[in-house]
């Protein structure tokens, strides 16, 4: 179905999904070699021509994100001294996506540094999902393809009220900042949705102040981009139990859980754990997590830039 | 106090800012000759020497905006060809800074698109207030320093407040979106706050859905960065006055004001206007519209940027 | 005949020439939506897929020219993230070209800065007619292919020529800096040639001091790049008559009309303006003005752009 | 009277150019090593620290042409390694400046290469004098400063017709492309003025076919930017003789003379050759050329930039 | 002694020899917190103003190299956006630098991508020692000042010779390809030298299989760049005691000891290592590890930079 | 067999082996005019149109090397304008490589400045062969194609061998710095090698010290890159003729054979020069030198680089 001149590539830190996608394509993956020498410098051998191929490079910004941000570097540095056509990298889970802009002064905006860093390293397209940040899309010059995750989760929830699994479903958006996505979920499910209200006295710490809606005797469905230590979202189940909510569901694109998070959020005031495998997680986890693939979203997505198309019928939730 | 070496000079947009910038640094703006040919083109030619000087250009993007920006883009290349040592812009409000993100496929990204152009044309540095989204900093390279309005707010709205002429304040955002700023205001006046949830039909258009929090018998101050059309702020006002609030404080950064705002805005149910004079508005105005200058906020941040220091040391509200 | 990779799309300021091409194309125009903010902010949607296309903008630099060139800005930056293959930029009328080097001290050279800018949104190409000054196509390291009218007007005269309708014709270069298409033209149509000497006290201004060359019983062809406010040329062929010439055929590519150019234009001692819809024109204008349409050129470079071949082919009269 | 941190140095294409402008700036040339390997390749070696200093490289792209073009490639390239302050290029001849747009199809654009070329390697600005075409300063987007040396020209005439020695002066423009400039030079001397028109059938021929104007009896002026073979001036010289007109005053900035140009300018219809520096000329050369130099002009120029100020204060005539 | 203007910070890698060059300097390294998230983000927060200053940034690319490598672009990104007149490197251990060319198809040159990135990011200078490929200066367009330990340890070793505690000395070489070092280092101490020819079956392997030269009765004196795993040094000196050698002295600039290399080094064959101090190392080593200060040198590097000069004054050996 | 797309054109340097590239692609040359002006600026002019063409220029950096770099810039340029799709240069013998560092301060790094030049000019990507120095193909963020003539030479030797013409052949580095290549040679011609140790007092000057390895009684094949003057082949081959060696075979891949250097090396210990034709030679010279082509090894590389597929396949010696 496509051409010899497309050809998938995985860096380290997530080859279960390119895998997938390749399945979902008909291809197999090019091969390629990745080591590390013993000062740590970072080696890499393309074992396969790519001259005039245009490559795709599946390449998240998951633990440990310098080595695979670095390693990304590299491998665009290799394609492009060989000859590949254009440098597609596929980023499912885009780090650093926090560092948007200047809180404080003499802070660095480092999403802008590592969108600068991968367009002079030879980049000439990104195919991300669901940024922390929309306006990140703007620190590029070369075309981003912006995916989203939302279709998939509002279509799994809404099997499970069908089935009458989630009884009086209200959304809930643990954030005041990020309501819009919350809206957006309830209308899509027809559901109420309730807000919390939050500090962030210092970084990856917050204190929840307030919960705007009624709760009481709901499911509250929680939505975020991303969830990494998990501390919040167990501060905000268990202010909903204190306010009478049922067992909550937790929706979320990128499962980054640092630290202890997965044992944080086996909670037992956490029905389920909705999360994508934008980023890899081990095969042992707890029960209540499920785990949707993107696998699907990003083959037809790489289909439709290489045939032409719009990304737009992918999903009727976000935009592109 | 300042060497010869600086030079201020104003576009066409807000030459009455710019005088005070002047005025504050002890210091005549420099003489430039801008025109338009018959055919529309813009003629810049300055009249005194900018060799190895710091220029700083005072422009807004302002009505009628496309002319503003042009025109900026205009002097910023004479500047060049002249020599200039530095070519500072103090934009103090930066338009199309709504444009930040795709919120639709094959939609612009303006705001980028105006930062792009900005450096290429030639200028070294940003001087700008309360951009839209913060994450605008990211768009530029070249040093961005961003200031805010909201301590000279605050220092007004408490005077009003220690006079007894504000009683009850409750600090209001109209939209969700912009909680934070609300939530800042309010710590600083140590007042409650509340929120209005609207949807966005249309660009535009909004429809108030709920205000959430208590404002019955209290003095609402609504904070925004912006008032453009200034119907939203309207719908805002009588629903809050529907809920039992007095008569409320409308705090903004850029008065932009389109079509008939300023009509629209010397509502009953408004005590007053509060914006900065960082968009240059008529001398005939309404009673209720007060205007605060940014003109020494402006002239501070020049005076650091020449001889080192910190601009935090301008505002403790909201950082650069 | 074309593959669907092309599309051709409309700036506002000049829709009617933009469907010619189309049609000469055998192709429908593409659809995008163009609308202006109440702020007078510029947004533009495609409402169709671009991605991998070969896009084609068709805008002129007339009035209102800084619209014109931030909505052709716009449209790049959206053409650009929306994955458009190539970005080619049909400028009919290239204006701010007589703003193309530094005649006084501390002055733009604006030319090279709308150059600049055009590249840095992402243009790829630029097609263009009659430049007022060609060295504008070094102003660019994106190809310019550089077309011109002058065929165009040439067979125009012929035929009036041969029909008896224009009888002792003499070329007439109406400043001293052009004469070298009025050698052209004198050349082509083997007619003999004259110069007036004028002088710019001012930008917009001319004062004619000789005429050269004799001129008395002759039917004068003024060739020009573009007609401005028309007052040049109205001293012109004022004093073509007052030597003994006939009335004036005008012939010039770029109608710019500033002003009351064409009142001032339906003058006696004119016969015919001929003039080329680079420019849109009101459908009401005297009977004096004749259009004729670069449509078919603009297609026919358009087709050899796509299918390689050499645009030399066009025309006889100027390179490319 | 200038400090250690301004340095100059010279190529091999003018030292003794460059050597008046060092002793006008009352400084010493700086010591810099260039030589050529057997293979053709050239080096360079700056014999004292030029870190943080402000360098001016005096080279005219006189004959050998491209060797000096090469050669001052290499002194950048050295010069910004080094860690030059600012890297000043004094071009006194800017070679390639007849190339400054496509005049047929599949041409280069030479003179832009040129610019895009000497910036790449790390110029900071160019100095230069009487380019071909003005429109050659927005090649570059690095400072220009385009001084003239009409005003030498006039004043050296000036004083010519004072003394007697010119009698019944005649400006003569040698081509109509140039009459502005002899426009100019006409109106300096209170002189009427008359063009030669001519084709050019092939590059680097030319063929004079009418006088316009009454040139007998009078002494002819013949200004020209530079004089490259001289047959051009040969035929306008005799051709003038035919009309009656006595030996012409031959004036032009650059004396490019290629081939036996010298020789055939030692004509004697020819009073006098005037002509800059600019180009190095050998000692031994026949009495009616005449040289200035535009040594104190360039060091006016230099101190100017250094110091900060208007290049305007250096002459009336042109504009920078 | 310096302006304030001058500020010298320190990454993380090695805060001791940051700690020595402020102190040569007669200054306090300025205050920069650096953490890391727990996702592995790093950030950065400069605690004083660097406005207008010249930013030193001290950090080498040793273990974890890449932590390292992208802590530096943090670094530079912030001291950027917080108006920073300059960003120079001093990276006395600049990392990949053996990944400098294609040795075979589809490899990176990962020192290259390294170049452009730190210049993207926005670096003003690079000042480092003995670099693996001195055509690594190439790889920058920005200045590279480039020093060398090889006057440390020559002077080291001359007093060694000069106390009688080396005897017989004789250079060796370790590998064919760096025998210019050895050459030099001979030369300075007079004495005779030997050449190791070995072959690198693999990336980090390598097998001698000559000796050149007579090596019996001497004290080998090895010379390398850098010392990764120490298995190449075991190999040489166990090759030379098998010849008849005494036990030898192993230099090295950059002691990079992966793996196991410390406890491999400690052999019974050498008598000592001599180490720069550019990689920081454990408190605890073994007796025969002896390390040189490269700090004077780099504090008198900086003190040129700042005042110009020429670094060539701080060594004969080899200078940049 | 290679579609119209393709042209091949010829700078003045090497025709001939343009020729022969074109003929084993079965392809005649495109018609390019290339002529000089009388004062010495070179003019291009392609004759055929190459609208969206894949265009190779063949052009090496020999005598005169400068002329010969800008004709390629000149080149490169009137192809970027004429709208080619790519510009491949081929240039098989890269001149300025032995300027590929700094080795002294305040010396330019020449090769670097010719590749970002080529570069700003215009140029996709580069096929050379045999580089002085491997990191050259690091100075280019393009693609470099870098190919060896390592296979022919070995090939031709075997033979040579095969035939009983050489005895007891050893390989002989004349060079510490280039044994790598030597051994490489050695190990395909299971041969002995030994190396000569010089030292360069001088640019283009060398003094050999010592020869390393036993060569009586053997036929030396001395390898080297290049051969510019010949005087040190003179060195190396009179050396081992003292040393009781037999006539030598001196093979290296360009002749630069600057001033006398045929007449040097028809040398009577000499008994064959075999030597590419990357650069031309006269068509009259000295029995003893043979000439091989790389036409073949180019036009495969083309036809790969063109059709997709990996260089690698073209020669198992050295990588790409």
């Amino acid at each position: 179905m496509y051409s010899e001149k497309i050809k998938i590539f995985s860096g380290s830190s997530n080859p279960k999904l390119a895998k997938i996608i390749g399945e979902k394509l008909g291809q197999e993956l090019g091969s390629v070699s990745i080591s590390r020498f013993k000062s740590g410098e970072i080696y890499v051998h393309y074992e396969e021509t790519i001259r005039n191929c245009d490559v795709f490079i599946v390449q998240s910004f998951s633990h440990p994100i310098n080595e695979n941000f670095v390693e990304l570097l590299v491998m665009i540095d290799a394609a492009k001294r060989a000859s590949a056509r254009t440098i597609n990298l596929v980023i499912p889970y885009y780090g650093y996506s926090r560092q948007e802009r200047k809180a404080a002064p003499r802070e660095p905006i480092s999403a802008k540094m590592v969108a600068d860093v991968l367009t002079t390293a030879g980049a000439s397209r990104i195919i991300t999902i669901d940024l922390h940040a929309s306006a990140i899309q703007g620190f590029f010059n070369i075309p981003v393809d912006h995916l989203t995750a939302l279709d998939l989760i509002t279509n799994y929830l809404k099997e499970k009220i069908a089935e009458g699994q989630i009884v009086n479903p209200i959304v809930v958006s643990p954030d005041a900042g990020r309501a819009s996505t919350a809206e957006k979920l309830a209308n899509y499910l027809d559901a109420p949705f309730a807000i919390m209200i939050k500090k962030r006295p210092k970084h990856n710490e917050s204190v929840i102040t307030h919960i705007i809606g009624d709760v009481e005797g709901q499911t509250p469905i929680i939505i975020e981009d991303l969830i990494d230590t998990g501390s919040t979202i167990v501060n905000v189940v268990e202010g909903l139990k204190e306010k009478g909510a049922l067992d909550a569901f937790v929706c979320a694109t990128h499962p980054v859980f640092s630290g202890p998070a997965i044992e944080r959020l086996d909670h037992p005031n956490i029905r389920e754990i909705v999360v994508m495998d934008s980023i890899i997680l081990p095969e042992e986890k707890p029960e209540r997590f499920k785990i949707l693939s993107v696998g699907q979203l990003l083959a037809d997505a790489i289909e439709i830039i290489m045939q032409g198309g719009s990304l737009s019928t992918l999903f009727k939730s976000r935009g592109v």
